[in-house]
């Protein structure tokens, strides 16, 4: 399939035409003559990468707005652990399709996910035409029997993995460092290597886990990682809030990437002086993410910028860092590089991943910088168009099927916690 | 003219008919058989008074996104003031429509606003149809001669206020500490109380600002506000970030108003650590505002609920801190308390300022709580209609005459900056 954009404006302020052939850009360009299955008019929209969320556990929308406002510890033991145990396949199922139509109708177009039931997640992304990486949250608890039980769940992933479509990747996830052994760490992390595939793991999220890794192993959590010997490429972080000047030198020096989190770290109380400038100028590759959509409480990648950007000037006291620029590259060309992906810039021969911006709106008006008013102006709701993988998921605000999700997690939410 | 809505989703979680009759709410209640000019279906609605939005600069719409992610200074010296100097009252007034229409758009039905050629605020305000206090912002400098022309200026909006459209109301807009003396803030608080106004001061919204303070006067902003005798049931202070445990006394004790504007706050990096609860335990009345939407940089008050609460969460180290009902209740009831107005609730007697929210979207699916759901999961975009004195503003979320409001002040602003 080819599809035309004309007369829309790229985020160098330019206007153009797009050109998209199968699962790529193609061309762009002014005035272009290519002849093209479907054309749509850019006219007062603007074209970007879709965004990548790069921290989430999407089946959790099912539990969105349950338990607000609580301790963490009471959240997750009181509320949320006994809901969890509950989950059925089909439950993952609707929940992954609810949040797939959330990100798909806020401009995210790639996921990176750790949850359970994976296979429902899976047949989830496929029918909804995303791209996400997919993970099988593992954890041991540090009990033999369980840290076998977790390396036989991720062969068998693995060997699940082959029948996946091409715009799926399956990752490995071990859970965090307070749920999993250093001997299933170290396995996954060999496997990653010689399978080239990545690890998504929660790190250093709170001050409690830094405490309680110094109190266990005499080390901060990366101190503990590096002499685990699991520091690597294949390594994506989640949240590194509580890491230190040494910490992100060895992030650097074996290119581990790490995923800001803002607005679960700040929902949460887990903390906000998230070192974004020290990061980047270490040259650590850093992607945004939204958490579960239970505790952040959605999946706005826009929203998630803004917090980022806003957060990183404040306790800095700094107006000038984490600008609005930077921020945007951090939740599109970044997420794309970190997953390896050839996408995230509207140029030749990157993915036909992209979103339609609607201009016509007071968030854009006037619009001296797109850029900025993406970030400080906009929410997701201001994306009116989406294309993955070459393939129209979303125009004008509507996505195939979208009443019969909402209807359906609705209810089955609503069974789940009552039964 | 009367309106009925059927079947709405009320903020206590109960599906109720709500009927409105000239500007109030005039029944609330399961199957009213009420004769109606307009039936409005509420299924998959909900309904919550308008927001109030306590503190802005509506016109400076124009510069959204002018000058962004620069130090405070250079922003204010070299990309607003010079652009400001260059303002006509069309340019106000096109400004303020952009800005009424981003309010009506998200869900406030009030504002409070200090700008310059008000006269055209309040043309705007009243051709839009929403509710406002409007303030020419007063600044002397310290020199006598400009004091005189604040006081001049000021009794000449209180004689022009007579002709005001009842949903608008005159206040006094004595700029901040640094550019007003202490004898204007004292006749303008004086003439306050005569006339029952409000006046609309900024304070303690930077360090830098208190320690100018003390430097200057030996006194902390709250405390040399206290020393001139100006503390008083009128008075509505935007941001306080900066005060202490004694000066929050001082403004419990005198009855002061606070609005808190966290967008703005740290995207100017001004501070985060503002003392809501204390506030609120010490019995002062807090209220939220955007500030100018050309530093935050929309008008967007679900956005403004949501950074209140995560910011107010997570610098204490709490998540139980600042929670959604109590913000909800800052954004509304609050609003109309500090401002004098009879609204803030969907209750029989009530102003007819209200909102439905639209439910049928992934924010508020599943909807175990709502009020969680609209502050932490949805954005102004959420709000399919507003009511305002009784009108309908919005519906299906168009606005009359949107399209022209946004041509327009997009041509002026790009024509303001080049001339």
């Amino acid at each position: 399939m080819s599809i035309l954009i004309t007369n829309v404006l790229l985020d160098s302020g330019i206007i153009s035409d797009v050109y998209i052939q199968a699962n790529k850009i193609t061309a762009v360009g002014p005035n272009l003559t290519a002849v093209a299955d479907i054309v749509i008019d850019g006219t007062d929209k603007a074209i970007i990468p879709g965004f990548v969320n790069g921290h989430t556990h999407a089946a959790m929308t099912l539990f969105r707005g349950f338990a607000d406002d609580i301790a963490l510890e009471q959240w997750l033991t009181e509320k949320i652990w006994p809901q969890e145990a509950k989950l059925t396949e089909e439950d993952v199922y609707w929940g992954s399709k609810l949040a797939c139509l959330e990100m798909i109708k806020s401009g995210t177009t790639t996921f990176s996910d750790m949850y359970f039931h994976i296979e429902a997640t899976v047949k989830a992304v496929e029918e909804m035409g995303m791209r996400a990486l997919i993970s099988t949250g593992s954890l041991d608890f540090f009990d033999p029997v369980r840290i076998e039980a977790c390396k036989k769940r991720t062969l068998e992933d693995l060997e699940a993995s082959k029948n996946y479509n091409s715009r799926i990747q399956l990752a490995f996830g071990p859970h965090a460092i307070y749920t999993v052994s250093g001997e299933l760490l170290q396995w996954v992390s060999k496997l990653a290597i010689e399978q080239q595939r990545l690890v998504h793991l929660h790190l250093a999220e709170t001050e409690t886990e830094v405490s309680d890794c110094v109190a266990k192993h005499g080390l901060t959590p990366v101190r503990y990682l590096h002499k685990l010997g699991v520091l690597s490429p294949q390594l994506v972080l989640a949240h590194c809030i509580w890491i230190d000047e040494e910490e992100i030198a060895l992030l650097a020096a074996h290119q581990v990437k790490v995923i800001h989190n803002p607005a679960s770290n700040m929902k949460l109380a887990s903390g906000y002086q998230f070192k974004y400038e020290e990061l980047k100028q270490a040259g650590v590759q850093v992607g945004l993410g939204t958490d579960g959509p239970c505790s952040s409480n959605n999946l706005d990648m826009i929203e998630v910028m803004k917090l980022a950007s806003l957060m990183g000037k404040v306790w800095r006291k700094n107006p000038e860092a984490v600008s609005a620029t930077s921020i945007y590259k951090a939740a599109t060309q970044s997420g794309y590089d970190i997953f390896g992906l050839n996408g995230g810039a509207i140029e030749v021969g990157k993915l036909a991943d992209v979103c339609l911006v609607d201009l016509k709106t007071p968030a854009f008006t006037p619009n001296f910088n797109f850029i900025s008013n993406l970030v400080y102006a906009a929410n997701g709701n201001h994306i009116d168009t989406v294309i993955c993988d070459g393939n129209i998921l979303m125009q004008n605000r509507h996505v195939a099927g979208e009443e019969e999700i909402l209807a359906r997690t609705a209810h089955l939410a609503y069974q789940l916690v009552a039964r």
